[in-house]
């Protein structure tokens, strides 16, 4: 399995990117195809000789900044981000992970990989956590605009993704509403409602935000507008209560010891609540793995993304969504 | 001033509601109505000579199940709800406050009280905290579907409520979003923003959740679907990162010390991100003052929903409301 990584997309690229496929290559069984300008790539990585040998460098010469305008990416075959999803397109790569421009990455990845014969938008799967373990959102912000059947499908490749990728058996599925009654919600989530109902998942309802985090589902569907306002709120609320509760332990405790939970203690929750040191979104339902990662990924985080997409290749995630939507078409029919 | 509580609607009514009454009696410049079943409420009063002299009782018989259809309460002239909101409708009171079925107060204050001319929707407005001090969001759920001019309307309410019932000058209002550029979003809040600019009020663009939380607006505007979803996550997320920590301090410190920390120190952020606590979302765009409490209202979260009343009704929002919407009138034409 070969994994392209994007070295030059990033706000620490490319230094956190190569060391963390340096990590990844080292404690994973891939093949990592490091894209990007090589002399830049090189001053970051060991000796030839200390190099780990699934890691080779694919040279590109542009890069497409963080902020630029993400249509434009189309026009730019030379940078680091279209080289490297177009290795996924001629199956020189079965995965590529980018911390770059998300919009850049999600135009590359339309344009030059396709969405799956059958769906109507990919969307992006974000992880998140609950007490029974991980979870995923879907879309987390891809598609601001929604139709019921957008989010139907949402809920197929969502609980394929889990079922293959994060090996839950019998994903259940929830719809993201204000009420969980079936006719609770918006005009959106009543139509989607019945689609999900008649697709060939464990959907089990409506649920309202606290069944993201409690562990009453694995799945959350919702339109790219609310599950983006879901998970920006989740992130910006733990850090707010992790702030309010660090001023609260020094006030409360000596120095030393407030600083000892902090650090050693509570620093794990920290990052427990650090969505950025996931590392790994996917834009799901285009014909090949594509890892979105937070534009702060540090090399940590993004030896995590490189992970979360070797699972999905490891799966079979592609193929077995295919799969799914060739049986609906013969369903259809 | 007068304020109508609904004796009979919450979790923990009557008691709870009577309890909470007695408290606000005590300590605001208000007559409370007690409306209810008299039997009842005199249970969990003090004997007449020790009664505060700014509360009575008005007779209800019937009472609005917590989980009965809405509607049907336009035809329940009976019931504690609908006598407490008709007392508002025919100027007996300029508030009332229920922790009863909700969906039924809605009903009977739009039906009853009625929308203010100009307004197109009336929209919860529920308290959020952030670190620069007390703020809201609205609608928090009134709406699930909602037009531009709804958001733009919102907007001005919201600005007005925060001004003189919050104190707060000239309230910095931010369109919930999904990307700060007035271009992100949904075709919603696009076309929302446009509006909102043209309106009499602070407006600073687009924010995403952590603006909610972090003080750089007071008032957020959101349609009911994603306002709501923002302040469940918000609730949600509190809950888990606080029970998170709850084990995690048990785990590093000894059973007696995370005892203190969790109870003396701790227990006061827990109560801060719970909003049930807080009483008090208002119904704003009616003419008159609606509180709309949580159902686990105790006797705490109903004496603050009578305070979050008595400021309401002493910064005249209703008429503050009322002038605002005449000027847009005259300005259109």
């Amino acid at each position: 399995m070969v994994i392209a990584v994007d070295t030059m997309g990033g706000d620490f690229a490319p230094q956190a990117i190569v060391k963390g496929a340096l990590r990844g290559a080292k404690q994973l069984p891939v093949q990592i195809a490091l894209v990007g300008r090589s002399e830049e790539i090189e001053k970051h990585l060991p000796d030839s000789a200390q190099r780990p040998s699934n890691l080779r460098i694919v040279a590109a010469s542009d890069v497409i900044a963080m902020d630029a305008e993400p249509t434009g990416a189309l026009r730019r075959p030379e940078s680091s981000l279209f080289v490297a999803v177009d290795m996924v397109r001629n199956q020189e790569a079965q995965a590529v992970v980018s911390a770059g421009n998300s919009g850049a990455l999600l135009a590359l990845a339309h344009a030059r990989v396709g969405v799956i014969e059958g769906l109507r938008r990919a969307g992006i799967a974000a992880p998140v956590i609950s007490r029974r373990g991980p979870g995923i959102i879907i879309d987390a912000g891809a598609n601001a605009d929604c139709q019921p059947i957008h989010l139907a499908q949402f809920g197929l490749m969502g609980s394929i993704y889990a079922e293959y990728a994060l090996d839950i058996r019998e994903p259940r599925v929830g719809l993201l509403s204000i009420g969980s009654e079936p006719s609770k919600g918006n005009s959106l989530t009543r139509k989607a409602f019945d689609m999900l109902t008649a697709m060939p998942i464990n959907f089990v309802g409506n649920i309202e935000a606290d069944g993201i985090f409690n562990g009453q589902v694995d799945v959350t569907v919702a339109d790219g507008f609310a599950g983006n306002v879901a998970l920006k709120t989740a992130e910006a609320m733990a850090h707010f209560v992790m702030d309010d509760l660090d001023n609260c332990l020094r006030d409360a405790l000596n120095g030393k010891l407030a600083e000892f939970l902090m650090t050693s203690k509570l620093g794990s929750l920290h990052r427990r609540y650090d969505y950025a040191s996931y590392g790994g979104a996917l834009l799901l339902g285009v014909r090949g793995i594509v890892v979105v990662s937070h534009g702060r990924s540090d090399s940590r985080a993004i030896a995590s993304a490189i992970e979360v997409a070797q699972r999905a290749v490891e799966g079979g995630v592609v193929k077995h969504l295919e799969q799914a939507c060739q049986q609906l078409a013969v369903n259809a029919n």
